[in-house]
């Protein structure tokens, strides 16, 4: 691999050409902004395996990402952005952050999805910006943050199908995007570190099960499962 | 007065005919969401009377506001509005919330101001709010916050530089808004309870005085001070 140009709670990258680098995914595992951290064996993989399995989904329906294609199991080709520091997201029912927040009760259903945008800021714990925010910053003039939202509401909508067909719901999604040329692409990763998934009777899928402390077993065998299930 | 239709922290509604209501503005004075209180004698006077006078300047300019005239010292005759529960901030200089939440120093200078919009919920800290989240809430159509945030920079604008010839900056407005037959009109009061004013020595001419635990006395005679250099 070439030179290294970073790295994450959950991924280095690489340097390889003038328009990719590759994207390794570890076994690491956070939660609460990095305050919580644990090494779960394999996990690298499963993430990486899972997000191009959706990368090439909602590439098949016409939404513009990152991926390129696998260089071994856990590392990823992808064309380099010129990444946002914002985590862009959407929400089919609610859970998580915006119950605390908001007049909002567990569960309540959104439709059209509620979409938020958040500051990468750990220290910060990510606060909520709105359009004037990301203006001042120059994170996302308005047209683009229009662009993201659009993107955002047809990219929950596949996967939420697409899971859907095998039997589970989608809760809510977090996706980070990127530029090419000025063009909004949809970067990073997309696993059940960065989405939550239930099924019918309420049997957590994504990192809320580590986030409450489940065994790192447990943790893992879901996440097997999951990408068992989307992988045909 | 008519029947009393609703009271709030620092003002109590009346019934006047089927189009105005009275505003009566109270003595009380609250920080921290309500936890803090006191009485500060003649109060509900001076920021009847400092809203009035920046009301009109508003309507001078052609921006739409409920007021219409005064009934006596400490109250107002208003257009009755469907009030929409949402406080519209606008912000010149960086202080307050927005240093806490954000990477954004005490004291940064926005151009063009930031707008933002907070659910008026006590118990929640009046939570910031997006556009999606307003759409949800049903609180303001897309075209009505677009709407709502031209006219509260318009309004920034004028008073900004209104007690800007009175030697003082205006470094942040909050307003709220109601309905008329479906449009925007500027409600509630324009007070040192809704805006921060300050000297270009520093000195504090807003509420910001009595969430810092000066004494009722210096507060009062600085809101004392600013009406009467705003009232010529
Ligand atoms: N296509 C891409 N081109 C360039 N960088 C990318 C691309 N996709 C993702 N990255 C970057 O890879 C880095 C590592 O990802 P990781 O998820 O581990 O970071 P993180 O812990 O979320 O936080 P941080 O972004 O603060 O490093 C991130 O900085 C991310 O922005
Ligand atoms: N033009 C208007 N027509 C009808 N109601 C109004 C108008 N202007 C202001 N009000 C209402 O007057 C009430 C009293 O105001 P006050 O500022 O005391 O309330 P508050 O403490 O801010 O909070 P709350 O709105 O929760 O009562 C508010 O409910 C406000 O919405
Ligand atoms: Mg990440
Ligand atoms: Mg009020």
């Amino acid at each position: 691999m070439g030179e290294k140009l970073g790295e994450g709670k959950t991924k280095e990258v690489f340097d390889m050409d003038e328009d990719h680098v590759l994207l390794k995914f570890k076994d690491s595992i956070t939660a609460g902004d990095g305050l919580k951290k644990d090494e779960m064996e394999g996990k690298g993989i499963l993430n990486a395996q899972t997000s191009a399995i959706l990368f090439r989904l909602l590439e098949k329906e016409g939404i513009k990402t990152h991926y390129v294609g696998m260089k071994d199991e856990r590392t990823m080709i992808v064309k380099k952005l010129s990444m946002i520091p914002v985590e862009v997201v959407a929400r089919n029912i609610a859970t998580g952050s915006i119950v605390k927040r908001l007049p909002i009760k567990e569960g309540e259903v959104f439709n059209p999805p509620i979409v938020e945008f958040f500051l990468k800021d750990d220290a910060r714990h990510d606060p909520l910006l709105n359009y004037s925010h990301m203006e001042y910053f120059k994170l996302m003039n308005r047209k683009e943050a229009n662009e993201s939202e659009e993107i955002i509401k047809r990219a929950i909508n596949v996967i939420s199908d697409y899971i859907k067909k095998r039997g589970l719901i989608l809760f809510d999604l977090k996706l980070e995007f990127g530029r090419i040329d000025g063009e909004m692409i949809v970067g990073d990763e997309i696993s059940l570190d960065s989405m939550r998934v239930r099924s019918p009777n309420g049997d957590i899928y994504d990192k809320d099960l580590y986030r409450r402390g489940e065994s790192l077993e447990k943790v893992k065998s879901r996440y097997q499962e999951f990408l068992r299930l989307i992988s045909n």
